[in-house]
């Protein structure tokens, strides 16, 4: 397991929790923030962020903003809601997402991949092909809840195509150094650390913290506000990444995972960080 | 309907917010922070604290921390999680707090009040005995839910108490100007404002603030959560009251509820305040 | 275990099957046909005979006559269908005829009781006190759901008042010769078989039956229609009562339970009796 | 609207029904039962009639036999038992049944046909390659049962050829005269009635009429049983077959549905007829 952040370099009074978290570091995890694996549902961000960007408010239309409860119902919500997914991060909100840029952009791989490597500011970033066709064989669920949205009219492009994309999309691999700094930009309001360039708008920014805040783990949104005090995405792969507006990102990676599907040291080590420095958004 | 805050006085570089605030008051809302309404589920948030004061971490063995998803199922979800309730602001969560708090005290609707008066620094907070009677009578979808949590063993008391705890809690009749008052502990990591005494440490109120954050809103925490970005809880009376940790806390109150139960104009001046001051969480 | 069945006495062509049948009795379950047990939900024929008698067609706005499929979700259900119940042997339904009853009659418990005697030519038939208490210590299920029907306006009658009518109702002991004797009635057209008194008419009769066939074994009121077919009534005692309409009745009685609630021999005996004789409805 | 059936010649004394059934025929429907329509899920009795010829007993291990309760949480009803539908009239249920006929047939559409026309004594039956065409563009939400049974594994064949075998079945078109013909096998025992060749056994057609009585008529079979009081099955081509077993088969039509999609004449014809001849199964 590796944790790695960086902070908002204006803030300088952080320097002691940057002491404490190296120390921490130090301890448990170090060396291994260079290591990439699958980010998985963490690239549920940059895809939201993204369809945001070019649609602005009316992406609501299609997908809400409301955390999901119980995990089971997924699909009675749907039934219940007309085909509106609860929220971006539950697959169904995702796949709306995938949809949505798919109707927007020419080519929606290429130029997915393009903006994370823009607000990555990062060359290196790929899909890992391999990884996306091991899911493809067992994406029967994605599938079904693909069909049943599209029965209520709410995905506009071919099953499999979405599905193809989406697979894609969360088979990026990153380390958790690039994560942390690409996360930066949520930190950031926004704009781009190194050159200041505005990729969305604050206040678009302060809504997708928002969001990861109520929705971004699964049913343990709740649990992870409750300990840790900070928006954030966790994904499969063992990843969470978490965000203080204004301040610092960071990630941490520790693939075993409990019930809910949440990094169990992850979630530990951050709980760690914020009650130690008491740096939390609560 | 009136709005009224006061900023956690150390913090002085809110002045331009408070200047803009008070031209909103001025304009909409001038003159009605001294009438009381009735607070009804605000009041949750002062029974979550003195049951967390008194058994601590042990509170979440009878109910959860996790945001309630859609309404409608409340019910099933009792039943597919063996009668814990997924957080104390829902109904079920709340009444199981009262069940708690009934367990510890001696006589749980003094104690309780003498609680309140202390944290809002103000003798005057009574019980509405003629609202608790009245809400009593129509009172039977809650004393399903105290059955239904009474066969999983969830509910030591008994029921009838139990619901006249509950009423007589959401009965309490505050002003906008003793409601923000009162919150400024939550603002203030537990800390009375005036005297510096500590009610609860400052972790367990971060926490709190958390719950408030995720479950606050009913079904519209998401919403608000991304159009205010403020912990907070509404009531059925058209109260809303809001936190900035370590800055400032805000009540609002109009009675005009939406689809979900919370006030329609409580909601828009809140999106504005943040929005325009652009003091949120995220 | 015992079983026993006496035939309506106008069909002589049964003779073949009634000695098949006693040679089943004398081989497995000799001799106890005379011994009382609970008969519990089987009652709820009883109540729903007599309330149809008193509220003809008017009955079925209070309660529907659908299967109620899976048993997790009843309370969903009647949130989903505005307090109806599906059909009236799930506890739902059983409580709103109880209700109805106490709408109609002066002294329920008295005149109920005087039904059963009547139906059942057998002045010896009592409610069991003590059982009938000691389910009241452990009846927050049912006060749970009497008190969400009364919610929504379908419960007209005291909760706690109720639920006494209903627990002593399913507190009521019979033999297996005292129930087939009983539910003669519903192989008969509605007429008692001695005396040729109707006590409901033979169309009411034909609508119980069909009631009895798609909702009188909890979740397992389809298996029960594809071995045994015929319609029938089963109570957690261990009691099966079934009927052939035309041609007889049959009572079986082995306490040993399956999962959905049903006695486990009972169910085997009956279908092991229309398999060999060929006298099932289908 | 047409009304067609006849009636098991062996039984004589059914002529009264005969004569008071056309009496019907001619004052509302005469005319018109050599129509042809599209029979829709009516045909899924013919493909269960035929999986379970071929797999016996072992068909139930993919598809269960209760009825389904309330049609708008189906999709939890398949998470809940893993992928197994409730029954095989349900989309889900009937689909497996598709899927199983496929594992055991080399040209399914060919010999399925071919079995239809045995059963119907009739070599004009095919299917309308244009409505199987038109369903398949609208055919999301099976596709959507489809893949999520298939991520229980309780699908072994191509998504997309399942559907395809699915809606040419849904497609066959038959007359009413054709139906209650082809229904009398299953008031036969199973045998055919010209030729007394026997399709099926006796002890698997009664199950095929129970399951008939208890799931034939989506979210109505309970009120179909009450009103009329004949296992049968209703397609949203508005035509409604049944049968009384060792009696008579009957098939009406019209196109007009209730809210629960059965045809509104053909339930109210089929419950005079039962109720003025007295011939039901109850």
């Amino acid at each position: 397991m590796l944790i790695i952040f960086r902070f908002y370099q204006k803030l300088i009074h952080i320097n002691t929790a940057l002491i404490w978290l190296l120390s921490i570091i130090n301890f448990f995890f170090y060396g291994d923030y260079d290591e990439k694996f699958s980010i998985q549902s963490i690239a549920k961000v940059f895809s939201l962020t993204y369809a945001y960007k070019i649609l602005g408010e009316n992406l609501w239309k299609r997908v809400d903003v409301e955390p999901s409860g119980d995990p089971f119902n997924s699909l009675v919500q749907l039934e219940f809601e007309n085909g509106i997914p609860r929220n971006p991060f539950i697959n169904a909100g995702a796949l709306v997402v995938c949809d949505v840029l798919m109707e927007h952009l020419d080519n929606p791989k290429v130029e997915f991949l393009d903006f994370v490597k823009l607000i990555s500011n990062n060359k290196n970033i790929v899909y890992n092909k391999e990884i996306a066709e091991s899911e493809k064989t067992h994406g029967y669920r994605n599938a079904a809840i693909l069909n049943f949205m599209k029965a209520f009219g709410n995905i506009k492009n071919n099953v499999d195509e979405v599905l193809d994309f989406y697979f894609n999309l969360c088979s990026i691999e990153m380390s958790c150094k690039e994560l942390s700094e690409t996360f930066l930009l949520f930190a950031n309001g926004g704009k781009l650390v190194n050159s200041s360039e505005e990729i969305i708008s604050t206040s678009k920014t302060k809504r997708i913290n928002a969001i990861m805040q109520t929705c971004g783990f699964y049913d343990e949104a709740g649990e992870f506000a409750f300990k840790v005090g900070l928006p954030g995405k966790s994904g499969v792969g063992g990843g969470i990444v978490a965000v203080h507006p204004g301040k610092y990102s960071v990630a941490v990676w520790s693939p075993k995972l409990n019930k809910k599907g949440n990094s169990v040291k992850g979630m530990y080590s951050l709980e760690l960080l914020t009650t130690k420095t008491q740096m939390s958004i609560f």
